[in-house]
């Protein structure tokens, strides 16, 4: 903390400044507009209202904004510094400043020659030097020049991580599991042995490899799955030192690694820069490069390397990043918007929607500013959604007829990486006709005279839903790591506007100090022992002498 | 619409009633109040609030009510009718008034004797004929009397079904994934090609049963994949009278079934009152039993028939259902609360959200009361959730110290079905000591002396957010029916309160309709000609000329 106060681009708090009020009294005009009119009234609308990088095209014309609207967010977006945040991240300012630490996953994928200095120390050799370890490993493992301790080629490739030790990389090798042409990849992240257990039921321990990523290697979850995943194997192959063959660890506590037995050269480190929910263009990445290869996950980072440069260089109005947060700051603080929804239009990305909820509401969930002071207006939303079509049958009653402004991202591909018949043609006339379903509605005046009366109020639809169409050629390695750098700057701009420290997770800690007071009085319970629970409210002692009483299954097991 | 008005409990809108104001000045004290304080005052707090049943306990203690606030919600659910309208369902009444149907979901698992009588007409016998038929099936499917038309055992099955004709089976196989003894179940969903691709990727086609899972049998993104599969399978067995062995239909459509190709025999029929969203203990449940046995299928059905009797026949201040949707009411009109999150601490369940995602918000994401007026207040929320611990790791954050009220559901069992060395026990550590860090939170006072200053508000917890834990016995067929049965009758109390009709769905019609017009300009588009797009907004035709430009994939697919 003895840093300048680098997270603090602006003096002025958001909700203060003229343009907030502004902002407050344009909405009311907003609330009773007609995106419809909008449209009709103004033919450019899309072409104004749209942007694009490279195949990247974003369409934000089906929101609920003029030109006032922007010009009034662009003012808030200058007010808050956020060009100054933009160069203090980029330039290794520690922007996280509740933990002292600069923010640089852009650095990992910054596909550019020369220094990036973080103070006086050039980390650009560190971040090559690991990835290069990163590519002979993957080459090695997947051409069998690494195998197993009796001499089996490596089939299986086991992630032992949680958070944003799991998701990224999950997320990352579900959507592209067309390119996928590694070993199996399985991801545990659960403390629930369900997860170990049924992910590992079908593999053979001298074919595996088992990845265990954990930042401090101290993760309650984390560590409890790797040792249950070392006995395993020991149970397979009966042989202890098998451990350093079968196992690798992502993490930067060298001492808890070795003591693991997992030798030095199979650990990869990454750094206090790299945030765990920014981290999978780090060595947490691993497991994505050997499903698909090193090139590939190459791919990945240059595509978020473009996304970066256009996010540092272009103008706010034309940034596509800015324009999202500005868009995301519009529902939230002025619309009412509690929740946001990202729709991908592609069942490879169903898992997307998980990913963001991590990276946005752990980043954007907080009530206190740069100053210490507690918000009074709103930060992040809660994030949610699942791929359509499947969605339109499951949730979309709400988004079109219930009581909430939902503001929607609809993520498509022009091509379809599985071209079979009209299937991709029925997707896409899908997205499309819910996106101007929403917008449009439909009028009283417009249900035909032979619905009977009763029935006429439920066959509206009042429109005027917002959506932004997220289109891209097709989901490749660089389209996926554009659109993921999106997203993430989308965050980060958010976070300064709203002031808050987008970087830490506080909130996550109580919990965990908790659960492990509450440990050894379970011991306690379950050994038959009758512990002073007094120091717990009659809730949670009585469900705790409910679920650690001596009949449990940790005693049969 | 020529009976009688039967979905209207009460003349009274609730928010005209004066209860619904006293419960609006109440919460206003409320949200002064102090959850910890109220734990340190009433010893017995947690005895009063709570209910069981059988082996559900239901401990509602740390939710932001008193005795007061329960005593009010139940005065406005006994002016709502939910008495009636709880008689009104189960007695048959056409409770759907919309689609002037009734509402008998509770019929498919009504484990009595006796007649159900729906108008004239005992549906039962149809009920139990339709189950002793899947019973057989299930039974010749799993021994092996069944076969492909190879004469070669059945050894994988695809239900091919959306929304409530997958949600349900996917939760619920994936929920019982330790009781699958049958042969492999896969779950093809999306329009988007890539679902049915990846998902067959490795089977045999002679070897493949494909269950096609459509109540009218004109869903087009199921019959797309249904006639996909159809091809899939010809190419294999170059045998177009193959289908009839290899696929079966759950429908209420014999015509269309018949001229896909599928035999009547090989049809499992449903009834109209069966809805989408309710319908997996019916013939839509086809592919649960064949994974998990028939026998396990119907401990499924005894669950949810136990929870219906309670539901039935339980007063309201001890009726489970009821006291949750009470407290849905509460968050959602009186507290402000715009989501709800389904936790559960258990990796099965890790659907669980998703399938209540629809269930809740198709049934209650509606804008209009029984008497077509629009709502004066909000009807349901925004329903989401992950598995925990996972979700700890991602979104707890916000929950914790974000700036919006969420109620959160932990769901948890006392024993686990893979009891290894202590992960239950740091499971269920977890699940409690979040539920009591959100409860208790934590207070400037609290924090250690030796945090600088200018971190301490970050380390503070607000605390008061509220929880419900769910505590069962064990994940068994028989526990998971009464949990879902449970959140079931939740939604129909909730919407009996708000006056909308909980079984329709109009708000999916008009994306539907519009998909349709698209497609034959998308058509068009593709071959090269240029279509009229006027119709459309500038956005949608300029997307659309991006998306259907005639270089796409259909053409070299």
């Amino acid at each position: 903390m003895t840093q300048p106060f680098i997270g603090k681009y602006s003096d002025r708090r958001p909700d203060t400044s003229p343009v907030w009020k502004r902002l407050e009294e344009h909405s009311q005009s907003i609330v009773h507009s007609d995106l419809r009119e909008m449209f009709e009234r103004d033919p450019q609308r899309f072409a104004r209202f749209s942007l694009a990088n490279g195949d990247l095209l974003v369409d934000y014309s089906k929101n609920l904004i003029t030109d006032e609207t922007l010009h009034l967010l662009l003012e808030l977006a200058r007010e808050a510094g956020i060009e100054s945040a933009r160069e203090a991240m980029f330039g290794g300012g520690r922007i996280n400043w509740t933990e002292n630490r600069a923010v640089l996953h852009v650095a990992l994928r910054r596909r550019a020659e020369g220094a990036l200095f973080l103070e006086d120390h050039d980390i650009m050799p560190d971040v090559r030097r690991v990835l290069e370890r990163m590519r002979k490993f993957c080459h090695d493992l997947r051409s069998g020049l690494i195998r197993g301790a009796s001499g089996k080629k490596i089939g299986a490739v086991v992630n032992i991580g949680i958070g944003g030790s799991d998701l990224g990389p999950v997320m990352i090798s579900e959507a592209l599991r067309h390119y996928q042409n590694g070993p199996t990849l399985r991801f545990v992240s659960n403390v629930d042995a369900t997860d170990f257990v049924e992910k590992t039921r079908d593999l053979k321990p001298e074919e595996t490899l088992f990845i265990v990523a954990s930042k401090t290697f101290t993760t309650q979850e984390t560590m409890t799955n790797a040792r249950t995943a070392r006995q395993w194997l020991f149970e397979g192959l009966k042989d202890w030192s098998a451990v350093s063959k079968h196992f690798v660890a992502l993490s930067t506590n060298s001492d808890a690694v070795r003591e693991f037995g997992i030798p030095a050269e199979r650990q990869f480190e990454f750094w206090d820069w790299v945030g765990g929910r920014f981290s999978s263009w780090s060595a947490i990445g691993l497991s994505i490069a050997i499903g698909i290869g090193f090139d590939r996950f190459e791919e990945l980072l240059d595509g978020a390397f473009e996304m970066d440069e256009h996010f540092r260089h272009q103008p706010l109005e034309e940034n596509i990043p800015v324009i999202l947060a500005l868009l995301g700051i519009w529902y939230r603080n002025f619309l009412g918007a509690a929740t946001q929804a990202i729709l991908p239009y592609d069942q490879y990305l169903h898992r997307f929607a998980a990913y963001f909820q991590q990276a946005d509401m752990e980043s954007n969930g907080k009530r206190v500013d740069r100053d210490g002071e507690i918000l009074e207006y709103d930060s992040g939303p809660v994030l949610w959604g699942e791929a359509g079509t499947n969605g339109q049958h499951a949730f979309f009653q709400l988004i079109h007829q219930g009581t909430q402004l939902i503001p929607c991202d609809f993520i498509g591909f022009v091509h379809s990486l599985n071209p079979v018949g009209d299937h991709h043609r029925k997707l896409m006339a899908n997205f499309l006709a819910q996106t101007e379903a929403l917008m449009r509605g439909r009028r009283p005046g417009e249900i035909g005279d032979d619905c009977p009366d009763e029935l006429r109020p439920h066959k509206v639809f009042p429109g005027n839903r917002p959506t932004t169409s997220i289109l891209l050629d097709r989901l490749t390695p660089r389209s996926l790591g554009k659109l993921i750098a999106m997203y993430e700057h989308k965050i980060f701009v958010e976070g300064v506007i709203w002031r808050i420290n987008s970087f830490d997770q506080w909130g996550v800690e109580l919990g965990k100090e908790l659960a492990k007071k509450i440990l050894p009085e379970a011991e306690a319970l379950a050994s038959g022992a009758n512990p002073d629970l007094s120091r717990h409210d009659s809730s949670t002692a009585a469900l705790m002498r409910r679920i650690f009483a001596p009949d449990g299954d940790e005693e049969r097991g």
